[in-house]
């Protein structure tokens, strides 16, 4: 089955058994972050208590680890909540927000990667390459390189993307103008997505919980990790398409969401741009 | 005077006084919650430091405390707040996000419940339940128990929150597809709204805050917990149906503000389904 | 040259440079900020915890201190940020939300106005006064006063701020329905907006967003405020001009941010309504 086909399925499965996705994220953009689980079919639960986020974890589905505006509190509950997870076999995803930027976003994004067993990590391509120790710089939570289709830069990138995912065990997904998704055998990529997304303040954390709600109903996590990058990439560009000349990117945002709560089948088999090698 | 004239009139005392609205909330709703706030004709105030919330709450008409992402910072705020608002006379709101899914949640809820005089509590059904020591399960913050038209669990949820109200000397509301306010003697239902309601993270903090306004201006705290269920209901009704095809739950939340914002007598009187035993 | 002109060409060097722009602020409106920050042009980054903050700042082209959910953890962030700024040479701003609200607030904004240089502060008339010292009132974060064109409020608000410039070495700028600008020397006033912004929350801590990126590529600062307040202004009547009789402040935010995206030269020239005395 092609994968846009399982992905399809994978959304059906997702709006039928709305699994509860536990966040512990950051205050900038965790409201989109919740709407847009919801807007997937998922269930959104935001707890960052140190008191409180073990229990929560047990009910949950997937679990979002999100570093946007880490601090010494809610780091605590990050790996509390992310080892509990492991025990139970539930699945985790990592955004690195800002990785590279400073020394202590690199070091909780890898002391999180070190002590919590991730099913996937997606970030941007200076945050991936400094959790996987290569020389980069991050713009404060912007990444300052970007890769674009048939580039040496994503010939490059495929390559980092397939090592690191092979060497922790786990789903590497970078976005960015072409999408990277490898579990360290198959190797996707997605061309969907306009670069107005950059524009709206959470493109990424949404993508990374739509990657969270789809690993609420799926064990393939490369497949979970493209259906929330597949899903994200075609509704921005049908957001964007629908401006008008007076629209921006206020409207922008809404009409992601929008977009997300009305994907269906038909839309991801016309509109998706993916390739599996 | 029937209930939705008084509503009306609530209505424009409202938008004539302003009523500061002392909230003490969590970060994923707050945004929404002050602009509802805005939009019914409230000023809301977002403050939990321990070193400023008895300040704060001495100036406000009324306080909202809402533990949807409550930690143990705010939690000691929260008791204070209420208290400094009780000996002024200010009335309380809680709205109990969540409890039941995790002890933390439920024993914090109780903690406030029982050192702060509530003028009004309102949650879902699991969550008004656990407070009055039933057994529920709630999923996440969402409730795992609904109540419809004319089922014998709407009986069964009426005659539990009459009993509350009777035992806290204070107003419960249930908010659901059919939502109940009673202060132990009066009975009010509210047959407004719309599912996809549910599909918008914060409907049922922002109801609290509508009530957070109206009781800013209200002895009667039945009517202020009726009138702030009934906007959020005829709005979100009126807001789903503005929808086109290609928006959704994005475009739903920014209508649902501007039906607030708009809302009028002839609204209320014209689509309010509000129903006194 | 026209001021008028100087904030064109201002914004073009904006959206070239994308300047970095590194917030310690508030809860409430902080994903507004980092939206309207990313459509006039900058790059914002939000942190504030007292482990990244001085290496985040260090990073950035302006800083943005915003104490409108103020606690002792994120205060302490504030003063080592702007320390490390000044150091460098950062331009600071200053947003004070609430001062003269509580006594703890107001004694905040004043330690963060003695220990850190600031290049401008803005605020509304309430808010100045409290930190020139003379007696207001400050309704939660509200001010409770206002200027209109041609009063008396207006002559002495405009005293006041010059004479604050003067002693502080910094710009004022107090934004209402007239706005001020003004370091000492040179003041500018504004006739831009509409009273309808007030009735969304964050109007003012988006107008500092709006002033923090431009001073990321000015080096003179009452031009920079000038330009954020203008846009800000122009933006909102814009928006407001473009309801519908069924869209209220839900619909105005997006718009807003929309506007402030599709700014442009012709918009400045065509609707700035800038006074420089």
């Amino acid at each position: 089955m092609e994968a846009k086909n399982k992905i399809a399925r994978l959304l059906n499965n997702l709006r039928e058994k709305n699994p509860l996705v536990h966040h512990i994220t950051n205050y900038v953009t965790v409201n989109d972050c919740a709407n847009i689980t919801l807007a997937i079919g998922g269930a959104p639960v935001m707890a960052d208590d140190i008191n409180e986020v073990r229990d929560m974890v047990t009910l949950a589905s997937a679990l979002v680890i999100n570093i946007g505006t880490l601090n010494s509190r809610t780091v605590e509950s990050m790996l509390v909540a992310g080892q509990r997870a492991n025990e139970l076999g539930i699945p985790v995803i990592l955004d690195p927000v800002g990785a590279g930027a400073t020394p202590y976003r690199t070091d909780i994004a890898r002391i999180v990667m070190e002590n919590v067993k991730l099913a996937v990590i997606r970030g941007n391509l200076s945050e991936i390459k400094t959790l996987y120790g290569v020389n980069t710089l991050t713009k404060g939570v912007d990444s300052s390189e970007d890769i674009s289709a048939k580039s040496d830069a994503l010939i490059e990138a495929k390559n980092l993307a397939k090592s690191f995912a092979r060497k922790l065990n786990t789903v590497i997904a970078i976005t960015g103008a072409v999408d990277i998704i490898t579990d360290g055998e198959r190797m996707f990529t997605v061309e969907n997505g306009h670069k107005i997304m950059s524009k709206i303040t959470g493109t990424g954390c949404m993508c990374t919980s739509l990657i969270g709600s789809f690993l609420g109903v799926s064990e393939d996590y490369a497949l979970a990790a493209l259906a929330g990058i597949a899903a994200m990439g075609i509704s921005g560009e049908i957001a964007y398409e629908s401006l008008s000349s007076l629209e921006g990117t206020g409207t922008l945002k809404c009409r992601i969401i929008d977009t997300i709560y009305n994907l269906n089948e038909d839309t991801i088999m016309k509109r998706g741009r993916i390739n599996e090698e």
